[in-house]
């Protein structure tokens, strides 16, 4: 789907608990063919007519053939594995502060990642998929999203992102992010994802193959390359089940037209927001959004009713210990001014669980 | 603000039935100094750092000096009167039919308003205002917004909007929009709009000044220029009151964090999305919006409940007789598998109505 949904079940927690049982072990195969030629080999029967002659698109040229290709700012680097592209902030992507609110970010987060599968030669429909899982009716749905946002862009700047995607363990993939301001080449933020593979048919989840990993391995780095190298970061940490009673919640939110995707499932960016909808105003007056982890756990549909609940999360759960990296903020010691909390989206019908977060809040400076 | 709110309220019926009382007459000044002169007159003490050395820019080139400039492809036209912007649908600005949503061509609109009036030296906050305006505390707030839609661009297709202001009698301002598909050079869309002036301490509409007019007629056609010339066209005619009981409805309809902006209010696109809620889903699965007329009656709080209804137009009620140009595909009679309705969004609480549309819905093509 062109906006990606996030339609984890409950399975998840059940396949990173038996991965040993329910995935087959597998390997990367070594192949004794040359970088470029793995690369081209999965191209040529998925590339798009746009895309064909501009696998590598240079910046600031007209190079392109369409005209999107000599409009967009974006490039498979040299060693074929990281795509950047700048974007610009547009009015309409700014909130309160006048700077991008945290769902355009995960907007722009999306649209990096898709037009860098679409680049390397994936389907060009948003779904991001290998001509086998194509075969198979398999999408990719994400399972896990942790943003770090350590300078909001305003309207009218320009942000470059960069992105690139690797093997995680046996259960699907992980996707990195290092976001710069072009002005000053200031890191102003890093994210990272997990994603496992679907089936669109069944909405269950399914082991990774053999053949589809193939497919995408030539276009991971063949080191790991982690956009949160820091040991024990808070990318990795697990999210407690936040406790009833909740300290604050806003019930009864409803999915309007345009959450869906055209897969009519909420589009992942929406529980972002909702998980906001019950953060208190004192809040969202005084502190902006540093770090957000999300898991995702249920697929949400048109007619559900979804309650966002929040609670403060006691110091002793916080990470407290981070050493900074690649622009990062994060200090030795819990910095003050800052408030942390814990997040359940849930349905209102029945209490299920959809979604899992933890939100990390500094202080806004005086502007 | 950044996010233009709609902040009209009920006085604007007043306003325009009593135009005469409350107006002052005012003419358009004859100055005996050129275009350039004129335009560069009021440049000088409102435009930002970044804009300095840029309010004319070329696309294709690199001739820009903020990041900004490098990578915008959008530019003053030789005339001085009309701006013209390219924009990439990116992938979170489609929806169902991996098309731009109505939103996502709203916000364009948005956007390349907002563009052009920081091009040509008016305030970089997105308010728009002149250094008169800005004095007495006035912003430009919408009145009415009508979008015609002759086909929808999808992800990576490349859209030129051409936009330009003119007075509009003694009310206020008008803008245009004309929407290209950049491919093929086709109209894809026409849009227009009424905007008034409020005071933004008291939330009055005020009349606008000789002083204001002054600063703003210079960027606009010395003749009138429309983007619906036709005789009779839709975009004029008076959008009735939906009467009691709807045929359809979404109540409690609540604001959410993202829907305000900088002004706390809640921003015009939501509107739309809130309309739309209210469309029987026979509808959105079969037909896509061809035209969109919203008129902006009153402001929408953060903690306001909205209720959104929806009853079909008896076919004697609209419109009967278009004759096409630039690219319109209306036609002297109304086409068949169409579906036109009235709209009104109110506060749930007491009645109060916020916004009145009317929407014309097409048969979508088979894919």
């Amino acid at each position: 789907m062109l906006k990606l949904s996030c339609n984890v079940t409950d399975h998840i927690h059940n396949l990173f608990s038996n991965s040993r049982r329910i995935f087959v072990p597998v390997h990367r195969q070594t192949r004794p063919i040359s970088c470029f030629q793995l690369k081209k080999e999965p191209l040529r029967a998925i590339l798009s007519a746009d895309h064909g002659n501009s696998s590598v698109r240079v910046a600031d040229t007209v190079s392109g053939t369409s005209p999107a290709d000599r409009l967009r700012f974006g490039r498979l680097m040299e060693d074929g594995f990281s795509y950047k592209e700048k974007f610009i902030v547009r009015s309409y992507e700014v909130g309160i502060n006048k700077t991008a609110t945290i769902e355009t970010i995960a907007n722009l987060l999306q649209e990096v990642a898709c037009n860098h599968v679409q680049n390397v030669g994936f389907s060009t429909d948003g779904f991001a998929t290998t001509l086998t899982m194509r075969k198979l009716h398999l999408i990719w749905v994400t399972a896990r999203m942790h943003i770090e946002i350590y300078k909001y862009p305003a309207w009218s700047d320009v942000v470059e992102i960069e992105t690139w995607c690797q093997s995680e363990g046996r259960i699907g993939t992980r996707r990195d992010w290092i976001l710069k301001d072009c002005a000053t080449g200031e890191v102003i933020g890093r994210a990272t994802s997990k994603w496992v593979m679907m089936n669109q048919d069944t909405r269950r989840l399914q082991r990774v193959t053999d053949e589809v990993r193939d497919e995408y391995l030539v276009f991971c780095p063949p080191e790991p390359r982690l956009a949160f190298p820091e040991e024990n970061n808070s990318s990795l940490k697990k999210i407690p089940k936040l406790e009833d009673p909740a300290q604050y919640s806003m019930l009864g939110l409803k999915p309007r037209r345009a959450d869906l995707d055209m897969n009519q499932h909420v589009n992942n960016v929406t529980y972002i927001g909702w998980v906001l909808e019950s953060i208190p105003q004192e809040i969202i007056d005084t502190h902006e959004l540093k770090v957000i982890t999300l898991d995702y756990r249920r697929e949400c549909q048109q007619d559900d009713i979804v309650d966002s609940l929040t609670t403060s999360e006691t110091p002793n759960e916080v990470v407290s210990k981070l050493t900074g990296t690649n622009g990062s903020t994060t200090s030795s010691k819990r910095e003050h001014n800052e408030s942390h909390f814990l997040h359940i989206l849930r349905l209102s019908e029945n209490g299920q669980e959809i979604n899992r977060g933890r939100t990390q809040w500094r202080k806004k400076s005086s502007r």
